[in-house]
């Protein structure tokens, strides 16, 4: 298997990922679980809120955008984690058969200066519905393996 | 009802929230779906992985603090939704059985501008574990009906 290192990750550096698309039962389910504001969950509490319609929560939308990342590349790359998120921005709702996809943009990429078997990239996120508007822009940082270094990151 | 008003989130308020529990049946089911890297489903990998064991996805925390926040007081709050989330910062893993519980800082409260009828709170949020040890830290803005505006603000 492949496996992507921090040199793959040079700034500037664009890639698309997808489509994904989402149901009326997962956003229910996901809103039913962790976030149940009624435009979550009801579809006639949904029209009469400022979203005029049943949307998915902005944390589903995360959690969905983090399984597009581990599918799209994270599955074949050598991170070390993420420290947390810098910014996310909910843009539009996400609506019960959007189909989604997602531009990867690398805004930066630096190698660790303690230890140089590992570097830090900053990524931004862009997920788009069907109609090509953004739905959520994200951007974090990810820590990730130099190539060469043959010790196990995961050892670090 | 008591409903809460931009006016009960003065800046400097804290507020404690929880506890709630993370089971490993759910930590391993949150990963599944959305973030199946090998250290948040499978307990020999994670021992292996830098977190040392297995442990919930960052976005399985930020969920559950979702969760939390509604239960807390959101549920009660004239809430008109958060434009999205300033930052987020893993500090420490979850892991099964662990007994989360989280404080509300106002950081910040202004009156819009534009629009009387509402205000901006931003919150700050960390969350606990048993040992008193902070796993997570979320800032983010909130927007709020103020009091005595009687127009549904879902309306707006």
């Amino acid at each position: 298997m492949p496996r992507l290192h921090f040199e793959d990750f040079p700034p500037g550096n664009i890639a698309e990922f997808g489509p994904r698309s989402v149901t009326r039962e997962e956003i229910i389910a996901f809103a039913a679980e962790f976030d149940p504001q009624p435009m979550h969950l009801d579809e006639e509490a949904a029209r009469a809120s400022m979203l005029g319609g049943l949307a998915a929560s902005g944390w589903h939308t995360c959690a969905i955008l983090m399984r597009m990342i581990y599918d799209g590349f994270l599955f074949e790359s050598v991170s070390m984690g993420a420290p947390g998120v810098d910014e996310v921005r909910w843009l539009a709702p996400v609506r019960p058969g959007d189909t989604l996809t997602m531009r990867r943009t690398v805004l930066d990429a630096r190698v660790s200066r303690s230890k140089p078997d590992r570097g830090f990239v900053t990524l931004q996120f862009e997920v788009f519905n069907q109609a090509g508007r953004c739905v959520m822009t994200l951007k974090t940082p990810m820590m990730i393996a130099r190539k060469g270094f043959e010790r196990d990151p995961a050892a670090a």
